[in-house]
């Protein structure tokens, strides 16, 4: 199985230890399932690959927009790792949670006024600074509140991930963060240096989600590190902290590598501690920002099959009751999953479908060429599995149907509580609340 | 301008007879705006397109995927149209505005069981059944209410309608309906009259949104009427009803032909009543099912400025406080709007960059290649047209963004109220009100 902590026991699928259809007979259908234990062991591969290769002052920031909601940030708050939050509402999540805000980092390629001072008046940590109008109005702001706010410059080192164009954010042309070969982050730089309401700590970039390969960690950290060295020489000032962005890849089809990540974080520690001693300056603290390899394989997605349509000379179509409301990621991305019946598990899939929603829309469609048993029929469970990030976080209320609730299993609960409710499912009442 | 109810006074864009820039100061931004008149002008136009063309027993339903709150329901009924209900959610927000539910066509590939009873119970007037399993679950429950329901078949006649792939339905090959050319159209309708809960009222298909060509609905009608001819002949069964789906395209851009819908209807009418001449049959009671057209050019959303990134020898980016999360459809299918600067209306635009939204994902793009002043600076406001149509409906809380408000303008109104809230504008808190 694409993670461990799924099985198959009695035909059936078993999800961090516990019984998918029994979860599903007691929550209803469909449901977001996320295991705890699985975002706990995933919270620690980062935790202590990267304290143990780049030292104590080493953090990994959970980048929250992966999923969003108070139990979450209970959790990464438990594992004492920080939090990265891009808006109002993530940063009142956290705050709700009890998160320690200081350990906040607030990304936005365009936070407005407002913004500013929500996060400031919520304690938040660190901005993450993107662009040079958004450094003066942070400066007015701290000015006016007589502070000195931590600031990191978000830079563009012009790397190509080779990832998907909708992930790849590091290259120069993007709408994030200030290019170093244009000449426009040393001129940030300066201005930061030279405004009284910032303290620059120091750097950030971004080279994409999903990465499969050091490499462009070690290519961006080797410009970085010049880029900081540089400062240092031309300005005297030392970046304090260097955050590298993203995390690394999870695998949602079986044919996905498997990454190790201790020994891959160790990878890129060694590279740049030798680059850091080449160029003469001590290595910044080191910040990570994993969200999906935190929780997409912590999650599963659980829906109840509705028709089944035979179009003879032309397709399958198993129609569920869920759909792009509750993951837009193949009508986004064409974005691959693990499809199969939580059943069923183990019996012989020969039946080649279209898995599609319920929305009236023909783009409304959860994965393409799935195999299934072909028994399948009306009322059987089909699970998709680590639909743990950008599922719930982007899921919509099109065609006005109700959001899923998000369950959580905790097999090994020390109060015997397996399983909870951490968000609640949407009664139609819900989705007409805001009307007048 | 690409509507009639969008004017430039002052280098000031006016909608709907109001100053866009006064309302984004009063509403606060971003905006999504709802002109009243034009909705009103969009359903009288098919009202009185349809009742001409075919008589008083034609009706158009109004699809309110493409914008559902209350008080888009309010105005359908009292413009006396239909409604094409989609999902639980859509029934309670039409039934508490005291839409008449006799007069809501319930749609879907795939109904629940718990949304059968929930329709039923909701007084939903008619089902549009998608499928046999769907037809059987109809049955069991209306048979055990005591009661008929009234439904009509959802067929795919076969028609490519040469739009997009993501709005094209009416294909055999299609999640939706009952292919005529498989026989499984003809097999559903014997069942149909066989069965003691099913009021057979008739028959639908959808050959396609944005149709810009009466062609498709004269060839979908045609093969309809030849179907509805033939089960007369073998099972003596009359249709009373035929519901074409869909509606003509509205204008995205100034290159967009305007279409006369009065005429196109008339031409459908025209063919359709040879069409059922020729076959021996009256042309049953006909429905269409506009939404796009109905509510499209009656919306614009608002925004404001934020970044202007100005990248030497790549791309320049425009920075707004929306995005993909209040209008997906860029994202999505790469659809066209039309972008404008609202408090610089008539300047001349020789800047050409790409407006991006605030999330932090480089998909998140609103439009390429906008021309706008190359003045463009923090705090402009910024117009995309054409909004009305699933933006507010396909709206997200993706990075835990609130989603924002519908204010409504109608500048005629009688009582002075020339603006006024619809649907609410979600706060950090709204966003994280299910989390437990």
């Amino acid at each position: 199985m694409i993670c461990n902590n799924i099985t198959i026991q009695n035909n059936t699928l078993y999800f961090g230890g516990l019984d998918t259809t029994a979860l599903i007979k007691k929550y209803g259908s469909p449901l977001y399932l996320i295991d705890e234990a699985r975002i706990r062991h995933n919270c620690r591969v980062y935790m202590q690959a990267m304290r143990q290769a780049f030292g104590e002052s080493a953090l990994p920031l959970y980048a929250g927009k992966a999923a969003c909601f108070k139990r979450m940030y209970e959790i990464i708050r438990e594992e004492g790792m920080g939090a990265d939050v891009v808006s109002v509402g993530e940063i009142y999540t956290a705050y709700r949670a009890g998160f320690p805000m200081e350990k906040t980092y607030f990304h936005s390629n365009n936070k407005t006024d407002e913004d500013i001072v929500y996060a400031m008046e919520h304690g938040v940590g660190a901005f993450v600074v993107d662009n040079v109008e958004e450094l003066y109005a942070i400066d007015r702001e701290a000015t006016a509140r007589g502070i000195k706010q931590k600031v990191l410059l978000r830079l563009t080192p012009g790397i190509d991930p080779h990832t998907y164009e909708a992930v790849a954010t590091g290259r120069v042309d993007s709408k994030f963060g200030s290019a170093i070969e244009t000449g426009q982050a040393y001129a940030i730089t300066r201005e930061a240096l030279q405004l009284g309401g910032i303290h620059l700590a120091g750097f950030h970039c971004h080279v994409g989600s999903q990465v499969f390969d050091s490499e462009v960690f070690l290519r961006a950290g080797e410009i970085m590190l010049a880029f900081v060295a540089e400062i240092y020489r031309k300005e005297g000032y030392l970046a304090e902290e260097l955050d590298l962005g993203g995390g690394y890849g999870v695998r949602y089809l079986e044919s996905d590598p498997y990454i190790d990540i201790a020994a891959n974080v160790a990878q890129v520690a060694d590279h740049l501690k030798l680059t850091a001693a080449s160029l003469n300056i001590p290595l910044p603290a080191i910040r990570m920002e994993p969200g999906r390899s935190i929780v997409a394989d912590a999650g599963m997605t659980l829906y109840t099959v509705g028709t089944i349509k035979r179009i003879p000379g032309y397709k399958n179509y198993v129609s569920v009751d869920g759909g792009m409301t509750d993951n837009p990621r193949y009508a986004l991305y064409r974005s691959p999953y693990t499809v199969l019946l939580a059943n069923r598990a183990s019996e012989p899939c020969d039946f080649v479908c279209s898995v599609v929603g319920r929305c009236c829309e023909s783009g409304d469609i959860l994965q393409e060429n799935v195999s299934l048993p072909a028994s399948v029929s009306r009322g059987d469970i089909l699970a998709v599995l680590t639909t743990g990030a950008y599922n719930y976080a982007m899921s919509s209320n099109y065609n006005r149907i109700p959001r899923l609730p998000v369950v959580m299993v905790n097999a090994a609960a020390a109060d015997g509580k397996t399983d909870y409710i951490a968000v609640r499912r949407e009664t139609p009442e819900d989705v007409s609340r805001n009307d007048l």
